[in-house]
């Protein structure tokens, strides 16, 4: 009972002491706390203010404009599964777990990191605001090198003094002043003029095994025949793993984004899983001015796994990321056993989803056909049990479908996030523009889009990213598709890249309600829309301009591929006329 | 209250249950939770069986004589940090983690492994009893090759379908039926014959990027001109790793071993921390029987870091493991900053000890200079915080030495273990014999030593392994030294090996009480003792004989080399007298 009383104590003259508080006592200025910086390390001064922050329950943390360089020396460290990044024990300079109605202002400042730290990690965190600061890294997790020539027998490359590498015996290890090792594994080609990926380019998944000849310092020869690419444009060597995104939001609710520049982190900008309500406002991806580097991050730009509320990404700059601007979904675990009429096995397959957790007592489950990911059941969890970050034993509180079997998928079936993307550019990065996979209520407008491969991509599968998608209700207005499919990862501006076994097309409408208006198509590729397993497509008042920015290299692709779908209402342009290639 | 009184009388029904419980019921038959086993995966099957070994208290957990095959796929997950091996997210599949007063008795079984996964966790544990039972793998974590022919270009190899590999590039990766990666580093010669690593054999460090031509299927040529060997030798392609020991033991007491045959692991095969009262009685580290393998497991057979209470080997055998055959020692932290007048900042220097915890508040601490390590100050902690892996704070209870500065160490100062090795046989193995750094009363008697490097070492460093020692009281006696050092790894049967700087031995004596009588030394290289910084060392009534075991390669070397050492006698064979060699 005395301890009890203690407590009863604490936690009044802690509301007390809170309450007693005017408003300016409880911004905090993290300068007060300089006494704790190391030479070019402010990780601890950011340590302390933060536990003072939690003590007195500061509304703002504010650091006054400058550059704040931080290492991973004296960071916080935790295990952290991070949804489409690569789990490990890391360390973290802003530690903002549990965290409530916090506002970090940074008011123009710059924070410099080195190696692999990240900056934000925000685990049961609600309310937290982030305003006005840059992130940037010393050395990048990524390499750039300019492309000297190409013959028979490989590549030579010609690296900067930014991006410093040894040799080992014949291969090349990317490195930093300190020694610390940046694996990569493969390879892609931009064009530095355009500042995107070079027409056409394809990724070579060569591995770091390359054999290499340095032919000076800084010159280094890629033995291998295979790798093409143009001299002029850079090569990229791409990070091996995607250890370091920049926020990394789990279980969190209420997080804003205003004025954020993040010039480079090794994984994705934003992530978030688990989380509700995220509002991005003038978040600018893109390499550090003056670096001259034809990439800013080396994932994707932001991206949410099981996320809901609302999601709003406004005024945003994603350029030059090395993967898509954003991907909202959910994400499926296979069933590997059924174990009673009520208990079944289910396993993570997909390496960067390992150690994801959703299956909390009272969540709404589908379970779906993995060929079709057609749902055919759903029921409510009653329990669950990690085995490890594969594998979860799952109680169900009805019994479960007697159609279910080995192979098929579970996913959430609920809370689907509406999502609001508008007035973003999105250019110059790999691969495609926005996955758009919520099952909410989806509205993308005033965009514009130049992207190598499709500008808008509804996905979904249960055969190797085990991402759930399955969209109802999505609106595509008022935005600029501009000479978008320069590149390899798509086959129209608008598509769906399901993962639905062809052969079970013609039975699942697995996408809903896609409505495309308003839109002005610049394009020299004529494909505008490949979409199949969708009930309701409207495409109307969207006006098409053909291009010649680039080599017409498919001059007699079909402007409209629609197969297997229903309710489709297409109104193309007079030199589109698509109705012969609509299957129903 | 309510939960109070629930807590309570569950509690008490637990009690009742235990008493009324007669010792049958509280043995524990493996095979009645046969029906949770998979095909070719008895994991989920030994979770069962210990999740009611915990329900019932059990005190035995038996397992019918069978071979019990153990995937990792089902198996228990935890962050380990364990001294002297590598950290890492590991799987488990008897996570005896908090459990008390329970046998394990395999009564002859086979426990085969197959992947990452490491046979037993303790945490926590205490009175837990191994007995008899043998551990192996289905591929083993490095990989041997017999050497075919040694040119100026390089060294041809043949490996047998045991040590299945691919190339990716030019690089050799070895692999397994299930294309699980098993990451190699570095290169060890064995006589095949002799069963021992190759005379005078070195380890090249050369990392696993070694360009190699595959010359037919199984043939592969490594183009390291660098490289020696002798054809008809095997050569080890050591494992990079050591993230799977046999037995991890971390904050337990009451540990027991009896009849357990350790034929491979992906590390040490018993490893300690934090832990007391240690007993391994007929242990065999062995290569597996018919495998026709040179290495038995990947690293030391035990080895024990900040231990207490009595550490006993008995009637073990350790042979053929890649290093040493037991290491008794504590660790030193680094001081890297003077906070205050009662606190200091410390690391962990080597990788192998990071996450190591042993800080904790009443522990008493001494203070040492890194250059000779010798203990300026002691101290008692107060308290400390983990800043991470590395790094900790820490208060102590009374001002700290105003000698301290940063550069000194730290470690724990009390509660040293007393230590028995007896009847054992350590042969065959990677460098030395016994690593003795214990404080405590320590006993070596009636052993065999048949080892490339040094029988019995000792060590302590402030520089590179950070590990404790400075032994007080050590009897070597009635042991057989049988043509130690054909290896490359000592400088004489038993030998100090601290790092203690050149500059500061005569004002050491780290070590002190050590006594040598009724050895037995079969030589083919004259030296016997090789120590400096000793205070008390007695050599009597040792026989020494010649032998012609293997080429004479240091026919002038002294026996006896005994510098900056107090009360010396030295009682030699007259073959051997060395007075001359004694330097006081």
């Amino acid at each position: 009972m005395n301890l009890l009383l203690k407590k009863l104590w604490t936690t009044l003259a802690c509301c007390i002491m809170v309450l007693l508080a005017n408003a300016d006592d409880r911004i905090v200025n993290a300068a007060d706390f300089a006494k704790y910086q190391r030479p070019d390390d402010a990780t601890p001064m950011v340590r302390a203010a933060l536990a003072y922050c939690r003590e007195i329950k500061a509304e703002k943390l504010i650091f006054p404009k400058a550059v704040y360089r931080f290492k991973r020396d004296l960071a916080v460290e935790k295990y952290v599964f991070m949804s489409n990044n690569d789990e490990g024990l890391k360390r973290f300079v802003f530690d903002l777990t549990g965290i409530e109605n916090l506002e970090i202002d940074g008011q123009g400042s710059q924070f410099i990191l080195s190696g692999f730290v990240s900056p934000f990690l925000l685990q049961d965190s609600k309310n937290i605001s982030f305003k006005n600061f840059a992130i940037d890294y010393v050395r990048t997790f990524h390499s750039e090198a300019k492309i000297l020539s190409v013959d028979k027998a490989g590549m030579t490359v010609q690296f900067s003094k930014k991006f410093p590498y040894k040799l080992d015996h014949q291969t090349l290890i990317f490195t930093d002043s300190t020694g610390t090792v940046y694996p990569w594994s493969d390879l892609l080609e931009f064009d530095p003029i355009k500042r995107e990926t070079a027409f056409m380019a394809n990724d070579f998944w060569v591995g770091a095994n390359v054999p290499v000849k340095e032919l000076k310092p800084g010159i280094v020869k890629l033995l291998l025949p295979e790798v093409k690419g143009t001299p002029g444009n850079v090569m990229v060597f791409a990070s091996a793993f995607r250890l370091v995104p920049a926020f990394n939001i789990s279980n969190s609710a209420g997080i804003r984004f205003n004025d954020i520049d993040i010039f480079h982190c090794g994984g994705m900008g934003i992530v978030a899983q688990n989380s509700r309500d995220i509002f991005i406002n003038h978040v600018r991806v893109t390499p550090s001015p003056g670096s001259g580097r034809v990439v800013s991050i080396t994932a994707d730009a932001t991206h949410f796994s099981n996320c809901s509320g609302k999601i709003v990404i406004e005024n945003c700059l994603f350029e030059n990321q090395k993967d898509d601007a954003t991907n909202i979904h959910g994400i499926y675990s296979k069933i590997t056993r059924v174990i009673s009429p009520y208990e079944i096995e289910v396993e993570l397959i997909h390496k960067h989803q390992f150690g994801f957790e959703y299956l909390k007592p009272g969540l709404e489950v589908e379970f779906a056909d993995a060929a079709s990911i057609v749902t055919f059941a759903q029921n409510s969890v009653k329990s669950s049990e990690k085995i490890n970050k594969e594998f979860t034993r799952v109680v169900f509180k009805e019994p479960i479908s007697s159609q279910t079997k080995p192979g098929d998928v579970i996913a959430a079936a609920n809370n689907y996030p509406e999502v609001l993307i508008r007035n973003c550019v999105i250019r110059g990065n790999r691969a495609r523009g926005i996955l758009l996979n919520s099952r909410g209520k989806t509205l993308v407008e005033n965009n514009i889009f130049h992207v190598p491969g499709a500008a808008v991509l509804f996905e979904g599968d249960a055969s190797f990213w085990f991402e759930q998608s399955g969209v109802n209700g999505v609106t595509i207005r008022n935005n600029t598709f501009d000479n978008c499919n320069y590149g390899v990862w798509g086959n129209a501006c608008i598509q769906v890249g399901s993962g639905i076994m062809k052969n079970v097309r013609a039975k699942s409408r697995y996408h809903k309600n896609i409505s495309i208006t308003n839109n002005t198509f610049k394009i020299f590729d004529p494909r505008i829309i490949n979409v199949y397993c969708v009930d309701g497509l409207v495409f109307k008042d969207n006006k098409i301009e053909k291009s010649n920015s680039y080599i017409k290299n498919l001059p007699d692709a079909k402007a409209f591929v629609i197969e297997n779908c229903s309710n489709v209402t297409v109104d193309g342009d007079d030199d589109f006329k698509t109705a012969d290639h609509v299957k129903k």
